[in-house]
């Protein structure tokens, strides 16, 4: 009866490791995948592992298609993506990846504070559930795996 | 031999415009579809039609579902979906709307101005083409519409 | 940029004319498929062309599959799947109808009363629009259908 | 050689249990997915993790989708859907569950009493089996499970 | 609200021209795709178009890759295959055609004498009707057209 | 590394014997699933299970529907299916079988005698390797599955 | 009961053009698609459109991807893609083409010298028909077209 | 959170291994899968267990049919296509696993020296990365294996 999911999007707070501690204490039977989220190894995989670029666009072309190899299996592989916007950055790829999941028809929840409301209703209107806290996500995986 | 494009993204400028132009200008034989544009009756248009709501939240959620009815029966249809980021605000769809195309497999063209490289590096790099000008994608469309 | 809808459920109101005249008279560009609404046609179609049942299982059961022809074609080729619920009977088969496009990927606006709001909510979760009235359906449509 | 299946429908009689018992009984190799049957935990999750709702539209929203999360990966990981239709209630999930697995490709064994054969023709008519105890259900799962 | 329907099987009767008949008197709107049912034609285009082989098995072969060009074509994109079986030979073909639709999710109607109901009862089974003539499908054709 | 293959088709030899020894002796990682082989429980278990019918065509149906659940969740998770033809009988599920697995992208091993080509045809043109005995399925299983 | 088709692979000879003319003598409701096939105009494309590169790896590359733009769109459109393998050139893109309308279950026709048929083994045998000429693809198409 | 990956292409060199090697130092959690390198051994395997044949034509379908059998399940199972290209013979093999691969949306890493960037264009240009040796993909698959 396990479930596998996908944590998507902000790499910069430890929303991952909670969803992951909150798991752990309650002995949930749920695997969890996660994009690599070292910000100075992902940038600069590509040119480190296939030669240098001068051009900065091929540097990140090549790195987001190395990382690519590993986020599109996971999430192809997920039951459920959660998808995290923080207060900081653009997070397109976050949006981009929950699209995908759709595309895919593997649903979303989203995790962002009440602020962000209205730019991401349309990521919001494609999700199952819109939650704000860890905790929250948490709670949804104890209610769906109960025997 | 004709395409279907579904151009998605930035609202506040006259990209759009541009490239059906250079569409009629040059005779092609494409279809163009695009999103409703009217910032004001996109946002309202869920509870103009299906009533009021206190929160905003499902102000929002009942407006982008009603969006989606057209958002995603044309990017289902569309040979290519082109997506504009703008300058301004956070434009989350957008990137929602590449990742829906590319997990259904349509191809995507992107179009942005170079200092939005780095954080839209995951979009481009499953983008067929990266482009800053619609000019750009009109010679594009020119280039694969030749008998 | 034309959509085809497809009118599933509820027979015994002119809820489907009010929605076709709707649509005539915003000379929206959207094609209407429905089922067979004569309910004691559809109930006896098997036997009529197929030959009588003693067990009313099985005249049920070559009806259901004749009207399937139509209702499954149907549906597979509309963009969007209304689905009214009345007020009378089951109306199990509005319910599988809905399950049916959903499954399929194919997005649901349903139509019913208030009153209906709990026992219908999941089908209601699955939806794009919730509606009471077919004036409501025919200004979506009016409004997914703007140049 | 082990099947899953899915039990959705009717939630206030033992039938999953006598399913179950005769599974453990007969030693077959068939995992089981149910949703949440607990009715009360199921209408209020939504509100109860997610945040309190003043309309009860919005209530039933947020639960019915987070109990999709649940539903939608049970019934497509599932080689049989079994729906049964008690008698009472208007169990329009049942019939949107079965019209899923129809739309997904996912055989279905649906499970009522004779006197709701008329109006669940459409349903029994996409069935692989019209079943009326959980014993019959058991006996096809035994007669497909032989070495 | 046309249909296309793929004529398959026994090519020694006339009940294709029967069918198309009804079609035309009935005026209906139904696009009809059969086989090529020139039998020496069929058999020998193999090697007329690609060369002579020794081994009857490769002529074979290379008639019947041809003929699945147009055979599998025509099945894919067709509404309904209505796959009939004479009293004749063994057409395996008929019963590969109907296999093929069922494995791509389009209904099949079959048509054969009831004496052979038991060795065709799989087939059957998954057929949306089992008629014996060409005018029943013609009345399921024209129940189904009906506006 | 393992495989999963259906054995689909004639009933009234030991051919499936002789493909599971020969797995076994070379200790392939194979799984090996069939349908019902018994002729009679296989004929009467919709009426054993479900009740009785006066009219055999519904005894057949029911019958079917039931093999169906399983015959066709296991071709669906076959890697190969492997169809014998044998001398008697018009095995039309034989037929069936293969065309199934050939619509859902299935590759097909074929089996029967050289005097059966012609009519076989079109089976034979779609399959993989055409053989005449279980030896040379089993010599085919272990070519693909050296190390 | 028209048919599209693409046309594939070698640039250097009129073969394409063979093939036209043979549909326009005999009048055949076949629609030809086709990459483009102006050899400097193809290679070129990507800088020119979209800025110049210094390594060519990435003018290649944006070359390219404009190009599949193109060839993607038309291959999933067509219902046969014959690939045309020259005696000059490695023509990697033919059987990449051919790959891809395998992997899209697209039916493929192959046209080459019978010197090359051990090195396309693989392609061959994925094939509806091994042709030399474009006067055997006309005949087939002549042959699959007739009423 | 393993990966599968298929190694298509070159037989010729030890690339194969030197990635199984780097794998197993590392100890990655992948599984390998690999066509038949034994290059005789795939080319005699039709006539070897089906028969002889005079022309050797059909000595190679019956052979790249059997070898298809591995090939496609393995491709179809993968989560990652790395496809060699060496220095010498055509391997359009390789190119058609590669496109076959981007077909089933299977990502793709290829390897080959530099010197055949320009006739790889477009196998290239379809990759997630372009890799000149095995230490290259190893690096990659170390990356994406991250904890």
């Amino acid at each position: 009866m396990a479930y596998t999911i996908y944590l998507s999007g902000e790499i910069h707070s430890d929303w991952r490791e909670q969803i992951k501690q909150g798991i752990f204490d309650a002995q949930l039977d749920i695997e969890v995948l996660s994009p690599i989220t070292d910000h100075d190894s992902s940038d600069n995989v590509g040119v480190e592992i296939l030669g240098a670029e001068e051009n900065n666009f091929w540097k990140d072309h090549k790195a987001a298609k190395i990382n690519a190899l590993r986020t599109e299996s996971y999430i192809g592989r997920a039951d459920i993506v959660v998808v995290r916007f923080g207060d900081k950055y653009r997070q397109w790829n976050a949006a981009f990846d929950a699209g995908m999941a759709h595309g895919l028809g593997i649903p979303v929840i989203v995790m962002h504070d009440e602020e962000l409301t209205h730019p991401l209703k349309e990521v919001d209107a494609a999700a199952y559930a819109v939650t704000e806290t860890p905790q929250q996500v948490v709670e949804i995986l104890k209610y769906i795996s109960q025997a």
